[in-house]
């Protein structure tokens, strides 16, 4: 057990180096990313893919002034991380996390209520990405994600979040439960998702200044960080299964609150 | 164009030749299969994997008398189709498609208005697996999806969707235009989701007899289909991204619906 937490620790070492470089894959994201405000350091394309919005993507990189490599399908495979990158694989600078700080403060810019998903050890970056993307429609203000023994943001991600990332503030924080206390301190009720209560998520009141927070996929919430909500809500279940996928639950909960707070 | 759709017809067709036996992996679908009525032909366990939930498999199988085979590692190995198997795979004969009409009657047996769900053309595993979980837990009656070009069930949709295929009626449909207009015949109201229209979903009545059509990943809805549809929802999109992910979307209206029917 310990052997393997010290490999863990590790590995996730190793991630972390390896994020000071870090690529976006396929048409669609790297499309986004173009359209974005995010520096693009150079875009690689696959021999004999140039067709299709592969050449709307050279358009726009030439007019941005990005540099466009063409190399061997054999190279580009050995570069690529994604099997699905249809050919395009963009060089960024690694992804810039923010502070909580920055994400409050994009809510005030707003003249909204503080709108804040956090994230209590998300692991499968298919999650994580389908989170990004379905805060970043909502109109959410930004996420928190722990700096360990969660998924972070990385090419996958990025590929699932449909480009959202580009768009989406991020802060990766070293303990969630002094995240939370901080936003508490600063005026935002804490709701977490959870089996063990009455209360139906539709039936909280999810108006004001409001962090939701999610379980991990397999274990839920820690029950420190549980114990840190200020409520606690469920979705109902009505079948023989009793949970959801995560990116499922955190999609119901977002979007109860967009409703409550459009009304 | 035409060579590649006659290659992807000759796939399909041996994909409904393999379809003949199937396989549940992963240790909690193996306990939700255990759990549920279906035949099983045959357990496989992997050799040294006979630990934690693995002896609770055993248990249930020897009690139901169900033949167990513990394998090489490596032979098992060749059998997986999944690599987050954790040692454990059930052989089951191969998951039996109901009808439409099985669909309606649980609903009158359960003396509820029918709640079904249509995928027009679904192709991730992971999202219909997903789809079918969400259903489920939500307590609709029963899923239609279509025969060609979307994804049917298999031991990735089985796992992903935490078991709830053991539990969830699905008709396997040659034309969905077809079975919408069976479904409009016998008093269902068809609701498609779809970008293009003013009415957000949360303000459309969803309480009587329903079904929902969720388009596919790529495309949405087939104009078809979307004629067929007796109104049209929009899930608001307030951030740059204009879309979310199928399974997400489905899970915010299925529930929207369950939210008015409990009102």
């Amino acid at each position: 057990m310990e052997k393997s937490r010290k490999q863990k620790d590790w590995k996730e070492n190793r991630q972390e180096e390896a994020e000071y470089v870090d690529q976006i894959e396929g048409r669609n994201s790297v499309l986004e990313l173009l359209n974005s405000d995010r520096d693009i350091n150079k875009i690689l394309i696959a021999k004999g893919e140039k067709h299709g919005s592969i050449n709307k993507i050279i358009a726009i990189a030439k007019e941005k002034k990005i540099l466009i490599s063409e190399i061997e399908k054999a190279k580009f495979n050995q570069i690529a991380k994604e099997p699905n990158n249809q050919g395009v694989i963009a060089i960024v600078p690694p992804f810039s996390y923010c502070e909580i700080d920055d994400i409050l403060e994009l809510a005030k810019q707003r003249k909204e209520e503080p709108f804040v998903v956090i994230l209590d050890g998300i692991e499968d970056p298919h999650n994580l990405g389908s989170i990004i993307r379905t805060a970043e429609t909502a109109g959410v203000h930004g996420i928190i994600i722990p700096k360990r023994r969660a998924a972070s943001v990385n090419s996958t991600v990025s590929k699932v979040s449909a480009g959202a990332v580009e768009y989406m503030k991020i802060a990766r924080v070293g303990n969630i439960n002094e995240a939370i206390k901080e936003l508490k301190e600063k005026g935002l009720w804490i709701v977490g998702t959870d089996m063990n209560t009455n209360t139906y998520y539709n039936k909280q009141d999810l108006k004001g200044p409001i962090g939701i927070v999610i379980g991990s996929e397999g274990f839920g919430m820690g029950r420190l960080v549980k114990e840190n909500c200020d409520f606690l809500v469920k979705i109902p279940m009505k079948g023989k299964i009793t949970s959801l996928n995560a990116s499922v639950s955190a999609g119901i909960v977002i979007y109860e609150t967009v409703r409550q707070r459009n009304k």
